[in-house]
C-alpha cells in the first residue's frame, strides 16, 4: 500500500470545482489517478466548497447557547452553531462539548473547526451529507479506467485515548467495513468478532502524510483495490453504531 | 508512505526469537529493514512468544466469574481470565464486557483473543508490558543504520463506531503523539486542539495490508522517519487518557 500526498491544491472557496482542482494538482505532481485508488479528502475543503463556512460575527446566540457557553467557558456564538448542528448532547463538561451531530456522528463540537480557515472569525461546519459529497467528488474525478474511491475524513477524538485519529465521515466507491465474522482464521477456526473499519483505517493512513500546516487537503491511498467498488456503495453509514447497540451515550 | 506486509513469519511459540524471525522473513521477501522504518507487529505473536497463551481447560472460574458469565452468556473460564487481567469493569451488558486492563487500556474482554491460535481451547492475553516487549523487539531487530521503530498493535472496538481499528498498545523508538497545539496552521493561526495519535494511525495503516487469515503478523511502515526517534522514547503510555480527563467511564 502506498499513501501519497497531493500537493498544491490551494485554498478552496464556495462553488469551486473540487474534483477538477484535485485532479489538476495530482497531475501537476505527476500522480496519475487510477480506478483502484482511494482519494482521501479533508472534510474542510469539501465544506468550504459547499458553503458550510460561517462567520461568528453573524451568529446571534440563543439563551440555551449562552447558558451552555458560560458553563463550559466557550464562545456562545460557537455553541449556538454547535447546537444547530446537533441532534443531542452526549457530554457537556470540563470545557468539552460532545454531541451527536445531525448526521449521526458522535464527536466534539459537532465537528465545527476553526483551524486552516484564512478569516479570523470564520468556522467550518461538517458537510450536510458527506456521502453525497463523496459521490459528487467521485463523479467529478472520473478517470480513464473508472473513478477512484473517495473518502471524506475528519479528525475525531476518542474517549479513552489521547489524541485524534482521522475517520471517515463520508465515502463513495469503497466498502467501509470488512466483515470477517464466520470466515476462517489462519488456523481454520471461524473468526468471532472481527469487522475491520476499513474506511476509518484508510482515513487514518492518509492523515499520516498530510501536515496540518501544509495546506494539503488530500492524499491518495493506493493498493487497496480489493475494497474499491464499481458502485458508490453504502457510504460511511455502516460505520455508525446504532444507539441500541451503544453502551456509551 | 509505503506499507509493506512481511510474509512468511510462520507460527510463533513461547521463547521464539521473534526479532530474528521477523528479520529473516523480511530479508527472504527482499525487504531490507532501514532505521527509519516502523515495524508494526500484531500483539498476538508477541504474547505467544512471551508465554501469554492460556488453555481454557486449565482455568477454574471463581464465583464472580461464574455469575458474570451467566449474566453475559459468556464462557466462565474466559471471564475468569478477563477479570484477572482487569483493573476495573467499565461496562458489562448485552454480552459485552468492557474493562480497563491492568495496563490501563480500555477495551473489550481485556484484549483476550481466541482467533489465530492453532489450539482449539487456547486464548491469548495481552503482553504484560507491551512497551517493554517493543523495546526488546527493537533491540533484537538491530540494523546497520540503527534499529527500526516498533509498534505492537491490537484491534480495538470503538464506542460509537462499528468495526475495529488497530491501535498501538506498545511502542519503542516512535513519537506516539504529534502535538500541534499552539503551532500555526496554513493560515498562520495557532491550532487549538490538534494532537495526532501517530502510533494509533500507524497501527491502523499496517492493519490494512495484513489479511486476518493469512498469518501475517507484521508490516513495515516506511516514510515516517520524522516520527522515528533514536531513543526508545515514552512508549504508548502517552496515548492513555487519564481517568480525570475522561468523560466516558
Amino acid at each position: 500500500m502506498e499513501v501519497i500526498t497531493v500537493p498544491g491544491v490551494g485554498e478552496v472557496a464556495e462553488g469551486d470545482p473540487l474534483g477538477e482542482l484535485l485532479a489538476l494538482a495530482a497531475s501537476r505532481a505527476g500522480i496519475g489517478l487510477a480506478g483502484e485508488d482511494i482519494v482521501v479528502v479533508s472534510h474542510k475543503v469539501v465544506s468550504k466548497r459547499e458553503g458550510r463556512s460561517r462567520r461568528l460575527t453573524a451568529v446571534q446566540p440563543g439563551a440555551r447557547a449562552e447558558e451552555l457557553a458560560r458553563e463550559l467557558g466557550k464562545d456562545a456564538r460557537l455553541v449556538e452553531l454547535i447546537l444547530g448542528e446537533s441532534r443531542s448532547l452526549i457530554r457537556a463538561r470540563g470545557g468539552v462539548l460532545i454531541v451527536e451531530t445531525r448526521q449521526g456522528w458522535i464527536c466534539a463540537n459537532a465537528g465545527i473547526d476553526s483551524s486552516n480557515v484564512p478569516e479570523d472569525d470564520t468556522v467550518v461546519l461538517l458537510p450536510e451529507d458527506a456521502d453525497a459529497s463523496a459521490r459528487q467528488l467521485r463523479a467529478e474525478l472520473g478517470g480513464p479506467d473508472g473513478p477512484p474511491a473517495v473518502v471524506i475524513a475528519d479528525s475525531f477524538g476518542r474517549p479513552w485515548r489521547v489524541g485524534q485519529t482521522d475517520v471517515a465521515i463520508g465515502c463513495a466507491g469503497l466498502a467501509p467495513l470488512d466483515d470477517w465474522i464466520g470466515r476462517p482464521d489462519a488456523s481454520g477456526r471461524p473468526l468471532e468478532a472481527t469487522v475491520v473499519a476499513v474506511a476509518d483505517e484508510v482515513a487514518a493512513a492518509a492523515d499520516l502524510v498530510r501536515d496540518k500546516d501544509a495546506g494539503e487537503p488530500a492524499a491518495i491511498v493506493r493498493g487497496l483495490g480489493r475494497y474499491v467498488t464499481h458502485d458508490d456503495g453504502p457510504g460511511a453509514g455502516p460505520l455508525r453504531r446504532a444507539e441500541s447497540e451503544d453502551l456509551f451515550r
